[in-house]
């Protein structure tokens, strides 16, 4: 069975500085492999929600230009076997079509032989030598619902084009240090910590993160790296960002509006009744 | 002088049935290549908004683990010459630093040797022989108000979740024909125009395209290799988006909120006084 689209789990809610427990749901992230059958090649590995694989690898490969009909398709198939058989898809194209796979070269992709999952991104961060966050840090609620109106506050292009994602770097007291934006999201992840690491700030152990719009795998694969023991957004995290969260002692806050937010996992950082 | 991280443009501004011509300013979208000096190589490409591109560069090497503190890198410079050179970050690595490069196998990269800008981009959808969009479709406002709560209406999984994206494909009455959701906003369109090229119903010359979120390059290049002549979405579009969809002859919509919204380009596709 494929995985689903959504993941069922259990959060604390934080609203007038006191918490109850919810079953909430989240959006399902994994990792797809986009496989042509002849010649033999990985064209693409994206982070998606499975649900309409088939469809995606189709518009994938009519976008970049390697297909330009149903007709070119001969077949489209998940891999038979293995436990990532339904992140990775085979396309065989008709006989005789000899693809230009030239404009793909500019594509993320990978060279790994034994396939995709959840699993294997969490593995691959494990390998890399990634520990686990080492951080006594807690901090109150009003700390964590000062991030959002002081993100929001010094978010100077935001305000003139409306088309910007941001991140913030604050320090225990919920002081801004740094804030980089970005139309995208991983893009001003990378721009706050190379600043924190040309300023030779790093490891942010004791640093809260906070970042407008999701929280998918990259944002906690880059906080991971970086030390950062509490990561908020203002609004959904991904499966793949909690279980990213939940093995490296992360503490991940969701739907930080106003005051209110979501505690996704490592609660004990927040001093709450 | 590098890009600015805005860009000014004259919009047209719909509102209760009636036109009026505004001022406004686009987040600036540019790619930027990221290279090693030695072993001289090409990591990265992303679509980024000029301003602290060291520090991306920097921060871009850390999260993937081929730097680890500040003293690793001996000089992060622009590209000297050439009219790209704002767009070619050159990182020189502490000599004697042999780094593990394995990891960014799954990237996102280049092969090109003569660079990246936004005028490159529009070159190659130009080389891979997109034609402007031929389509005499014309729509009232009242149709385009009504996409984006039928968008929402028909959006399953994020109403549970908060954490989708969305793309809808209409057709010239604007019904909804299919739905496609994601983690991702180019996965989620490449769903919708996948779901399309299987049902044999490419191209879309007489259909509207309504995103979630904002309009960027991506967005635009899926939607000119189908030859979608309308594009809507609920937040804003980038500058490099603008200029796709003037040069393919899209007329693009953004900020599409009740009864309201943004005209970018091709203006003459809606009919209204």
């Amino acid at each position: 069975m494929p995985s689903g689209s959504k993941t069922k789990t259990q959060i604390w809610v934080v609203e007038n500085s006191k918490k109850r427990l919810r079953q909430d749901y989240l959006t399902t992230e994994e990792p797809l492999e986009i496989r042509l059958t002849s010649p033999r090649r990985t064209v693409a590995v994206t982070m998606r929600t499975p649900g309409a694989d088939f469809e995606l690898a189709a518009g994938f490969l009519y976008g970049e230009g390697v297909i330009n009909c149903k007709q070119d398709i001969q077949r489209i198939s998940y891999c038979v076997e293995g436990e990532q058989r339904y992140n990775i898809v085979n396309v065989e194209l008709r006989q005789g079509l000899i693809p230009d796979l030239q404009p793909l070269e500019r594509h993320f992709y990978t060279s790994s032989a034994c396939g995709v999952c959840g699993k294997a991104s969490l593995e691959a961060l494990r390998l890399r030598g990634c520990p686990v966050v080492a951080s006594s840090l807690m901090v109150t609620p009003e700390i964590i619902y000062s991030l959002s109106n002081q993100l929001r506050a010094a978010q100077g292009i935001f305000t003139a084009t409306g088309g910007l994602h941001a991140a913030g770097l604050f320090d225990a007291q919920g002081q801004l240090l740094h804030l980089r934006e970005d139309i995208g999201r991983h893009n001003a992840l990378d721009k706050l910590i190379g600043t924190a690491l040309l300023s030779d700030e790093l490891p942010l152990n004791n640093h809260l993160v906070m970042v407008s719009g999701r929280s998918s795998f990259e944002i906690l694969q880059k906080s991971t790296a970086a030390g950062v023991p509490i990561v908020c957004s203002v609004s959904a995290p991904s499966s793949l960002a909690v279980s990213v969260a939940e093995e490296f002692g992360i503490t991940l806050i969701g739907f930080l509006r106003g005051e209110r937010f979501n505690i996704y996992t490592g609660s004990q950082r927040i001093s709450v009744v």
